[in-house]
Formats: C-alpha cells, structure tokens, sequence
C-alpha cells in the first residue's frame, strides 16, 4: 500500500469526523440530562432499561453484561454502585454453576419510570425528529451493517 | 401528551439502539487497537491529530479545548498527563491574557506517526467499506444536522 492511498478523502473524513460528534454530543446532553433530573448516570439507566424488560426484571450476570457489551468487571462495578443505592439487589442462583442474578427493585422501578418518559422525550426531539422517516432507516441498516462486520472479524 | 405518545416506535427504537451500538463497538475496537499498537489512548490521538494540523503543531488551550468540544478541567488534566510523557509541552503566552499554548513536541510527531496509518486503516474497514459512498454522504449530512440543532438548542 503505498503512502497516500492510506488517508481518508475529504468526503470520507467529514462523514467519519461528523458521526464522531454527533454521538459524543448526543451521548453528553443525554447524560446531563438524566443526571440532573434523575440521578442516575447514562449506565444506571442502560442497566434498569434492561432490568424492565426482562421477565420479573430479573438477568443472570452474565447475560446483562452480554446485553449492555460490557466487560465483567465493569458490570460487576456497576451491580455493586446500583445494590448499594438501592436500585437493583443482586441473587445468588441456587441451582448452582449458572451465575448469580440482577433483579431490579421496587425503588429501581420508580426511578426509571420516573426518569423515561422525559429521556424518551429527548431522545426524540434531538434524534429521531430531525431524521426522515428514511434517513433513520438507512441509519439503522448502515449501523447493524457496520457492528456485523465487527463481530464477524471478531470471531 | 398521553403516555403511549411518548414511547419510540419499533423502528426508531431499532435505528436508535442501532446507532449507539455502532458507536459503542467502533469507539472500542479503535481505542483497544491504539493502545495496543501505540500505548496512546483515544483522547491522546485526538490532541495530536488537532495539534499536527495546527500551524507550527500549536494551538491555544481553549482554542484545542474547543476543537475537541472538551470540559476545561479535561483539556487541562489531558494536557498534563501527555505533558509528562512528552508527547506535548505547554508555553506560556508572553503578551499575556490569552492564555497558555499546548504544543507538540518531536516524540509526539514520531507518536502519531506510527499510530495514524493502523488507525485510518481500522476506520476505514470497520466504518467506511461498508457504507456505499450513497449512504456515506446520508450519514455525514443526517449528523451534521443532529449536532446543529443540538448547538441551537444550546444558544
């Protein structure tokens, strides 16, 4: 590969550098967003949105860590910051060998409950509204397309 | 508003969820293969790739603060830790009142050298082969768009 055919065309570096921005932007005001109003941080919410949609809002440990792409470790940092606010409790499994569960609790419920419709609300406005009906179909498919690709070099 | 009003439809939950999740693998495919290849975090590149195409690989701090849409106390903290690694120093302003400047020295010129030809390959496979040059121009302009209603909203 020669030297110059490594960078990126200008058209390839806006599209690269504008798609960078808007999600560090969004991700920040989001983040802002429901901390001030709720307390909770961006992965509080991620890991009671979860919760809520599981059956009896209850995951083994490992499952949510799969779902929310995190590590081990931090999904056990997180459960512990969670379980000590009192956010979710954390079960041991008695069958054994399968992992202990998360399960959100009563308090857990009424903060995300609290928190959604107004997170819902902006990622609305600031996300979906401003999209065609279309462009938010090509945005879809292009991303799916894009995290196929990077789970396929990753097995 | 009624209630149901508030929630995402399947498909804008779909390309919602969609876009995050690309961003989230893409952010830490990169960042796991610069530290791995050039011990650089994402932030360190994108202090030196600002700074390289700064005149004379300077820039004011609050002028990279600004490029890099960063906090004041992250511009500072990011400046000292890559100020004792060498990669940049800091100087004074001699006419005073306009602040300090952050600029590159020959170690982190030799850094982002080695660095950038890995990491422009990585985003070009991961992100830009995939889209045709249609969808890459779509999400380049959906994007710019997003960030400028975020800016507005700011005002």
């Amino acid at each position: 590969m020669n030297e110059q055919s490594r960078w990126l065309s200008p058209v390839e570096q806006h599209a690269w550098r504008s798609v960078m921005r808007m999600y560090e932007r969004l991700e920040g005001r989001l983040s802002r967003g429901l901390q001030s109003e709720s307390c909770l941080s961006g992965s509080d919410y991620a890991v009671l949105v979860n919760l809520t949609e599981a059956p009896g809002g209850r995951m083994r440990h490992v499952d949510l860590a799969r779902c929310l792409e995190w590590e081990k470790s931090r999904m056990s940092h997180q459960a512990s910051r969670m379980a000590k606010r009192g956010l979710v409790a954390r079960q041991g499994c008695p069958e054994g060998g399968r992992g202990a569960f998360v399960v959100i609790t009563p308090e857990g419920r009424e903060m995300i409950a609290k928190a959604a419709p107004r997170h819902v609300d902006e990622v609305r406005r600031l996300f979906i509204e401003p999209l065609t009906p279309d462009e938010l179909q090509t945005f879809a498919r292009v991303a799916d397309r894009v995290v196929e690709r990077l789970e396929k070099e990753q097995c």
